[in-house]
């Protein structure tokens, strides 16, 4: 599952579209993310300090007018999070995110019961960022039971690894790898989710190396990603993958996506 | 490990080259393969039907006045087989390929002993080509004790699986991956090699398909790839795989591939 990540004010263009209000350049880049192949449309406003809440409002609306997929409501503010979900009416809405964090937790968990939503659950704590695949499964034994016993379906919990630079650990990509094996052998039914760009920080040319680890992950047992949708070479990449893990009968959809000219330039 | 395959008279300008005792043309084929970062040449001339093994002898001397690296003997023809590794005098050699099918391993298996040389060990028997992970572990359940009964150290021993289609078979490719991960288990310490190329026999684009599988392979413990070391996008790949695996202290190779200019067309 591919939820797309541009609509996010940290990025210049849709922080000038907010601040003037152009519904028109939130309509093109939610339509060109779910013409690319999102299945969720990720919508972040995390930089607007002071009126995120009415921000979260106007872009839900703008994207909803555009497409019709469910959006991934993304804050760390409890109350921005509700006003998103409550207008969140195209299919069933996700959460960025809840975590092992005693604060986030309980101030997240109510909105993930009220309004049914999937959740993405970071692997961490109140002892900080994870370092290695133990750091990781302590959150998850926690976290998954947690969610579960309050209710929220298995299939609806999206455990987010955390992804640490390789530049700054040798091992940072391996351990996720061997937390997602674990994570599927000890959970069976619960989903994985992550951004990519994070495993190459500090390194050069880092695309090659989110494509790689892309690959990686999948084959590791990784669900979905948040990434961007019009990456060319990643989709293709993302396309290929899904194919040689026979998750693509008789290659239907490499064969289209190659009639459509995704791979034209390679 | 790379296996440069690009030494081999089905290659139109190999087999000219062989045929006019072109052995600059050889030369220079093999020192790009090396500088490239082969660590092993494959010389081939099983089309030369007739006079294989002269043309084994020619192109063995010619690779090495070019190149310092160990060579890969390859031949169906255990003759042809024996003159090239009685030539091969850089570093340990090796041999592709030996099987369990009953002729071939008898005719082989002396020639490993003889040669102290490493071996490509295919995945079948005589009933012929694996469909499946069960029908490979039947193979390697039987080849593996065999050839280190004989006296082969177990770390000379390259299985290599046997890529089917996927355009073929679904699953094609999740079986080759499931049997990595058993092989590994049952058998630490033997090697494991194979091409890439026919998983994507068949469909178009087969490329992006060869590049997403070499990653895949390698993240489920594929040890060696006999492919071209010219494509910059697979070595590149290759290079991002292994930062990715923990195999590239700080770093290092992938940033000297960088500056390089590896990943300049990316």
């Amino acid at each position: 599952m591919i939820i797309g990540e541009l609509i996010n004010t940290s990025r210049k263009t849709i922080l000038e579209a907010v601040q003037t209000g152009n519904s028109e350049y939130i309509h093109r880049i939610a339509k060109e993310q779910v013409d690319a192949g999102a299945d969720y449309i990720d919508v972040n406003c995390g930089t607007m300090i002071g009126n995120e809440p009415e921000m979260m409002r106007w872009l839900v609306e703008s994207v909803q007018e555009a497409v019709q997929v469910p959006l991934c409501i993304d804050s760390p503010d409890a109350q921005t999070l509700d006003i998103g979900l409550s207008l969140a009416s195209h299919g069933q809405p996700m959460i960025n995110s809840i975590s092992g964090e005693s604060e986030r937790y309980e101030l997240v968990l109510p909105l993930v019961l009220k309004h049914k939503a999937k959740v993405v659950a970071l692997c961490m704590d109140d002892q900080g960022m994870p370092q290695n695949k133990e750091d990781r499964l302590r959150v998850v034994r926690k976290l998954v039971p947690g969610l579960v016993t309050a209710g929220i379906p298995i299939g609806d919990i999206y455990l987010d690894p955390l992804i640490i630079p390789i530049g700054t650990d040798n091992r940072a990509a391996v351990e996720v790898l061997e937390t997602l094996r674990q994570i599927e052998t000890e959970f069976p039914g619960v989903k994985t989710v992550c951004g990519l760009s994070n495993v190459s920080f500090g390194l050069p040319n880092r695309k090659v190396l989110n494509q790689t680890f892309m690959i990686q992950t999948m084959s590791a047992g990784m669900d979905s990603y948040i990434l961007n949708p019009l990456d060319r070479t990643m989709m293709g990449l993302y396309i290929c993958s899904n194919a040689l893990m026979g998750k693509d009968m008789y290659c239907l959809e490499y064969i289209q996506a190659y009639r459509d000219g995704l791979f034209d330039d390679k």
